[in-house]
C-alpha cells in the first residue's frame, strides 16, 4: 500500500499544503505513512524508553522497574502470538521501505494530516533507515476462556508517544489486535481502563467493547506472593 | 506425604471417629487425602462438567458453550505453565496412589474432617482406581507486566465442587498457583472477583491480595470482535 503511494511533497509549508494529486483522491494534507509490524528483539530499546514514557504519564514511575536486558530476557521466548507479543507502530513522512516479515503480514496505511508532526523524539526513536520512527506499541497475549473453551487476546499495555496522539493511531493499534484475535479463531479480546477515565471508556464503548462493571481484579505480589514460596 | 501416613479407620461411624494414631499427633476426625496435580487430556472429561457446574453456580449456565472436543483442541498445546494450565485436586478417604508427574510434583495432603464427605456424585467424577475423586481445579496462564518486566500467573478460573468447600480446598489450590509462581520468579497472581461479593473479597485479602478498585475489564466478544475481521 506504501508502496504504490506517490512521495510526499518536499517540505510542505502549512499555509500550502499538498496533499495526493486529484487523480488519486482528493485528501488535501499532509500524508504520515504508518505500519504495524510484528516487535523483533531488536525493538526491545524503543519498547523499553515508551514502557517508562508510559509509567510517567500514568504516574507510577516509581513502579516501573523495567530494563532492556529484563525486557529481553522474558520477551520473544515463543512463536509470535503464542505467548506475549508486540506490534509497533511506525510512521514516516515519506512511503516506508520494506521489510521481511514472515509471522506477520504488516498493516500499512497513509493517514492525511491537517499539519506536519513535529517529533522532538524523532532521533531516539528512529527506526530503520530514512525517516522512519516507532510511534507506538501494543503489548499483549493469549488469555482463555473456560465457558467458550477457546483462547482470546489480552491487551495489557497500549501507548502512542505523545505527539502522534489523537490521530486515530491507538485505534489502529487495537484494531490490529481485534483483527488478528480474529483471523486466529479467538473469542474475545479483553484490556482494562481506569473507571475515572471516561474519556477512554467512551472510546472503547464506541469501539464495540462492553465494560464489565462488576469485575474487580485481584492481585498477590511482592512480599504477599513471596510468602506462598514454601506455603505448599 | 500421603505414603508416610497411616491407613484411615475402615469405615468411620460419625458417633466415633477415629483419627491418627496418638503416637502421630492428635487430630480426631475423618482424614481426606488430597493431591493437586498437573492435569492432562485425559481429564477433559471431568474438566469440563466442573465448568459445566461452575456455569450454572454463576447462573452464566447459557454463555457456557464449552464441550469436551473444543477443551480438548485448545487446552494441553503448549508445555505446561507456558501457557493455558490446569491443576486438578484429587481426594479420597483412603492413601492416594503414586502417579508419575514428571513436569510437577504433586502437592499431598491429609485434611482432618469433622465428618465424612457425603459425595453424590462420587462416581461421575472418579479419577483412577481406589476412592479418589476429582474435588476442585485451578485454570491459569502466563500473563505479562510491562513494569515489572516479567510474567506473572493469571487465575481465570477455580472451582470446588460442591459437597467439598468450606474445608479450605480453594485456598490449597490459590496457593498452589502462588507458589508455582514464586518457583518461576514471577511477579505477579492476579484474578477476578465481583464487587458485590464480599465474602470472596476478603478471603482473597486475608491471603495477601490486594483489590484494584480502580480498574474495569473491557471486553470485545462476538459480532462487535467479528466486526474486525476485515477492518485492517
Amino acid at each position: 500500500m506504501a508502496a504504490a503511494a506517490p512521495p510526499p511533497p518536499p517540505t510542505p509549508a502549512p499555509e500550502a499544503p499538498t496533499g495526493l494529486p486529484d487523480s488519486e483522491s482528493t485528501p488535501v494534507g499532509y500524508p504520515l505513512f504508518s505500519r504495524i509490524r510484528l516487535a523483533t528483539p531488536n525493538d526491545v530499546p524503543h519498547i523499553h524508553k515508551m514502557i517508562h514514557q508510559m509509567a510517567v504519564f500514568e504516574r507510577l514511575a516509581h513502579h516501573c522497574v523495567a530494563t532492556e536486558s529484563s525486557l529481553s530476557a522474558t520477551l520473544f521466548n515463543h512463536l509470535p502470538f503464542q505467548s506475549f507479543s508486540v506490534f509497533l507502530l511506525e510512521v514516516s513522512p515519506n512511503p516506508l521501505p520494506n521489510i521481511a516479515s514472515p509471522n506477520f503480514i504488516p498493516i500499512e496505511r497513509i493517514m492525511q494530516l491537517d499539519l506536519p508532526v513535529i517529533d522532538p523524539e524523532a532521533e531516539i526513536f528512529k527506526s530503520g533507515s530514512n525517516d522512519v520512527v516507532v510511534a507506538g506499541f501494543v503489548l499483549f497475549f493469549p488469555n482463555y476462556s473456560t465457558f467458550l473453551a477457546k483462547p482470546g487476546l489480552y491487551v495489557e499495555d497500549l501507548f502512542v508517544r505523545e505527539c502522534y496522539r489523537r490521530k486515530g493511531m491507538g485505534k489502529i493499534l487495537l484494531s490490529a489486535v481485534a483483527a488478528q484475535a480474529v483471523k486466529m479463531g479467538y473469542g474475545r479480546v479483553e484490556w482494562v481502563v481506569l473507571d475515572w477515565n471516561v474519556n477512554a471508556i467512551k472510546f472503547y464503548e464506541e469501539m464495540g467493547a462492553k465494560i464489565l462493571t462488576e469485575w474487580r481484579i485481584c492481585r498477590l505480589t511482592g512480599e504477599a506472593l513471596e510468602a506462598y514460596r514454601d506455603a505448599i
